[in-house]
């Protein structure tokens, strides 16, 4: 069979690969293409000062004139995140549920640039066309955020299933469980191909009902009949917060929320009937002071032990409106994420001083996670039955555990295949290859610059980060090379100055000897007096200290 | 009851509480006193460019004389890593078990002062005698180094049992079960005061025998006929290695270990009769070569992801020795320690990228923890039956769930102490009471410096590490005040230049009519100059970019 250059569709990850985050995914069929997603990812640890990480967009900025739009699955940051950013350098429309676009909207609003940016409702089960070749239709889901949605591809090759973030929730908060019928009626037409999400791929059997966590809250309500109970969660779990609010009223309870993105999402929700607080449940925190402890819950973000979120201040006294007294019992309704173990148990350690009782992960269930498990997975690969699949939204671990996963499913082995970031899968009605890639990695956001701090300004920052700097100044002579004043040596982040004299009037000494040496030889050329000046000052402080700090010679030129 | 003032204890904690890591205790008793253990903590996160964190030692100084030794329950580096450092400063003698001393001795060669130190080997059962108020004995235990020891502390007022770091294993690989006859005996006999380690206090059930991993061993080298087999795991952990020699003798494979500490630990545990290689299976790395890959193992440090280890060495193909193929089997026998799960994620995905396959907790369990779980620690709780108790050796998490635990078996809820660093318990026959505390903290270890690194310059080091610093450099005449060369502006890790030269060149600008503004006013005072220039950049930039590098206006003085 031949098929036509323009016939094939390529299917291409910028991000959400190899990694947990910024997720997003590339379609193309002929001049025509299409975004899913378009997420941040939070910095690594040894990405020193970055405040966000985002796509390389350079690849869509090439293809700029194909481009329809953005589809979004669901509204977490690392599926949203970078749109701001993307949308400043290329305006195309945005579709997504009502929650996802409300969501996507305050944080356009931040940013300026709302109202230049064409934004469409879609709701599960409705198609929309992009292009005339993409039909895009929306499936509801079960996430840890309301009004989720996998997306079904239709393209001249084939439809492409899309699982975005899913669990299988036979007992939603909403009452709409995924809609399995939809993905068995697709499976049974014919699925090209299958991308699936892996991150509970590693773990056995079915993740719990978000049900699960209220019946954990109202025993925990029942169970404390006399102090204020806290609780903190993500903010955009907006199923957990209505929970919340139901316990509270159950027990006679009322809610305050805390915090600008906690209040963000709770308005949000609200406006557009995502959440719906029980009758005279719902007070502003102001209003706390009029009730006795046992008749109050504050909700808050501050799950993950960040630094400056509410509960953290909260813990150290240092929250302007909240403070922690003996005996409130505090939930913490969240896992840690992977790197933030510490920062959590830190924050459980402060908490429990300050003489409160604590209920976190481990002590009892408070939290499910918003991943389908294996069972799960299993349960829509079987629906779904795709001539081909791509494991997404995991580390390379995980995307091999599913991979196998999938071929143990019955999907043949050559028709799994483990993507990196950029690879570009071609495919007609019955083959997919990897034909090439395109450039993607990652790019810095810190404070107002986007892509202005790279590898090098990164490695120097993790250098001053491990043993400070000494700067040694001195005024020179251009012609003759005379010192008209200095060395003068000044050094942070290295050692305590006024402990350590000795150590920085022998590097002085040093240096002077090394500029002695060079008016002697008639030696003018700074480059040349540069670089000895650092390293006779190198080995001088390594030989004395086993350091290395960042040593800058600058020479400043007196005519 | 009047009880004359020498006739009291005090137990002082100066390490191993509210944290893991550098334990330390001091038992103080009239002119006479004994420390037990003396360990380092890793850094954490935010303490920037540090190597080592050990206890602060200004308490023992104070009281010098009185100290007769220090005890060891076993040979672990937050048990023994900061003794080198203490020795250095307050040389008493030392006492453990053979493999704790050998370990010790291996430690103070590599500081120069092993001669210096006296050293003494104690035998599970034996009792030592500390001047004329302590007599130490030692009951062997489990844990996951051999040798390990809990401590009897006879004093004028009581019995204090110190726990060590201990598991109860039934069937542990040097066939000695910890000596629970022993704990018994004591607990008939009236114990004054337990102390008791809290690391799995937290979880419920018994921890597995040591000998369940040499079971999964046998079974992953039974199910690799073909490929090449290498192990990471602690290398403190004599009875893992020794289980890894068993597996491979049993299925016909070599072993050869790399690494310098795993090296050692080896060395020294055969020499004293710890490790029995099996007849012809320990084989030197450099003869790897002549066997077939099915007939080898290769073990190694790095299951915790340490950037320097050879495991993660040899992901990154960058170890002299030894290179991952594909289907190589690699088991990581080992947990993450809290705060290192990325690290250990990054590796395992570098090394399946590779083409290895990867063994993991999770996918198979090749580890088990050497502390006692909540049903081990109430069994030790039960027999030594205490009149007070205070846990050991973890977050105060831990600490409160472990009081918790004991009330509910039964000690007196006002026996029971959470103590802090520092905190002075004091205890005669019947009664306990916190009486004050002594000075207590970390100090820092940077390359040859200990405590010359100060929060000063890791605060500088955090600064410098987010947003990078500016350099402003001006040559000025003293008394005129007249700008004779300059300003010159140098930065490093803040932007990256060559793409921000409008940037730089504006903050010259800003800083040049900084200047100006002083010569028109004939402003001649240099700490008015720096912090103007300081306030105008810091303002500029952070306009311009939203960051705040640390900034640095040096005046050369030009006569």
């Amino acid at each position: 069979m031949v098929t036509r250059r323009t016939g094939k569709l390529k299917v291409i990850p910028l991000g959400g690969l190899n990694e947990i985050g910024k997720n997003m995914t590339l379609f193309e069929c002929g001049e025509e293409a299409v975004i899913v997603d378009c997420g941040v990812s939070f910095p690594e640890e040894d990405m020193l000062g970055i405040d966000l990480v985002i796509p390389d967009f350079s690849y869509c900025h090439e293809i700029r004139n194909k481009l329809k739009g953005i589809v979004l699955t669901h509204g977490h940051e690392d599926h949203i995140g970078a749109l701001p950013y993307f949308l400043k350098e290329i305006n195309i429309p945005i579709y997504g549920t009502r929650l996802t676009i409300g969501l996507v909207e305050s944080k356009l609003r931040e940013h300026g640039i709302l109202n230049n940016v064409g934004r469409y409702y879609v709701n599960a089960g409705e198609t929309i066309h992009l292009g005339r070749h993409f039909k895009v239709e929306f499936i509801h889901t079960n996430h840890s955020i309301a009004d989720s949605a996998a997306l079904a591809i239709k393209t001249p090759v084939g439809v492409v299933i899309h699982s975005g973030d899913f669990k299988v929730d036979y007992t939603p908060i909403d009452g709409e469980i995924i809609n399995l019928r939809r993905f068995a009626e697709l499976g049974g037409e014919g699925v090209l191909l299958f991308m699936c999400e892996s991150t509970n791929v590693e773990l056995p059997g079915y993740t719990l009902s978000e049900k699960s966590v209220g019946a954990k809250f109202d025993q925990i309500f029942r169970e404390t009949p006399e102090n204020r109970i806290m609780v903190a969660t993500f903010s955009s779990n907006v199923h957990r917060i209505q929970q919340i609010m139901n316990s509270a009223y159950k027990y006679n309870r009322k809610v305050a929320v805390i915090g600008r993105s906690m209040s963000n999402v709770v308005k949000t929700a609200i406006e557009l009937g995502y959440m719906t607080p029980p009758p005279n449940t719902l007070i502003d925190i102001t209003e706390i002071g009029r009730y006795e402890d046992n008749r109050v819950v504050i909700v808050m973000t501050g799950s993950q032990g960040e630094t400056m979120s509410a509960l953290s201040r909260i813990a150290q006294n240092d929250h302007k409106q909240v403070d922690v007294r003996t005996g409130d019992k505090i939930i913490i309704s969240a896992s840690p994420i992977p790197g933030n173990e510490k920062a959590v148990y830190r924050l459980i350690n402060d908490l429990l001083k300050k003489g409160a009782e604590v209920i976190y992960e481990g002590i009892m269930d408070v939290h499910v996670s918003g991943h389908a498990r294996q069972e799960e997975i299993k349960l829509l690969h079987s629906l779904v039955k795709p001539e081909f699949f791509v494991p997404i939204h995991g580390e390379f671990k995980m995307l091999k555990t599913h991979a196998r996963l999938a071929e143990d499913l019955g999907v043949n082995k050559k028709n799994v295949f483990v993507l990196g970031l950029g690879d570009v899968l071609e495919l007609d009605r019955s083959r997919a290859k990897i034909t090439g890639s395109v450039p993607t990695g990652q790019v810095f956001v810190d404070g107002l610059g986007v892509g202005d701090v790279g590898n090098i300004v990164i490695r120097d920052r993790r250098h001053l980060s491990q043993d400070g700097l000494m700067i040694v100044v001195v005024a020179m002579e251009r012609n003759s090379g005379r010192v008209v004043s200095g060395p003068d040596i000044i050094s942070r982040g290295f050692v305590y100055v006024r402990e350590s004299e000795a150590l920085m009037e022998g590097a002085r000494e040093v240096v002077r000897e090394a500029l002695d040496m060079c008016e002697d030889r008639n030696i003018t050329e700074w480059t040349y007096i540069k670089s000895l000046i650092k390293d006779t000052l190198k080995d001088y402080i390594w030989k004395k200290t086993k350091r290395s700090p960042m040593i800058l010679p600058i020479i400043m030129d007196i005519v």
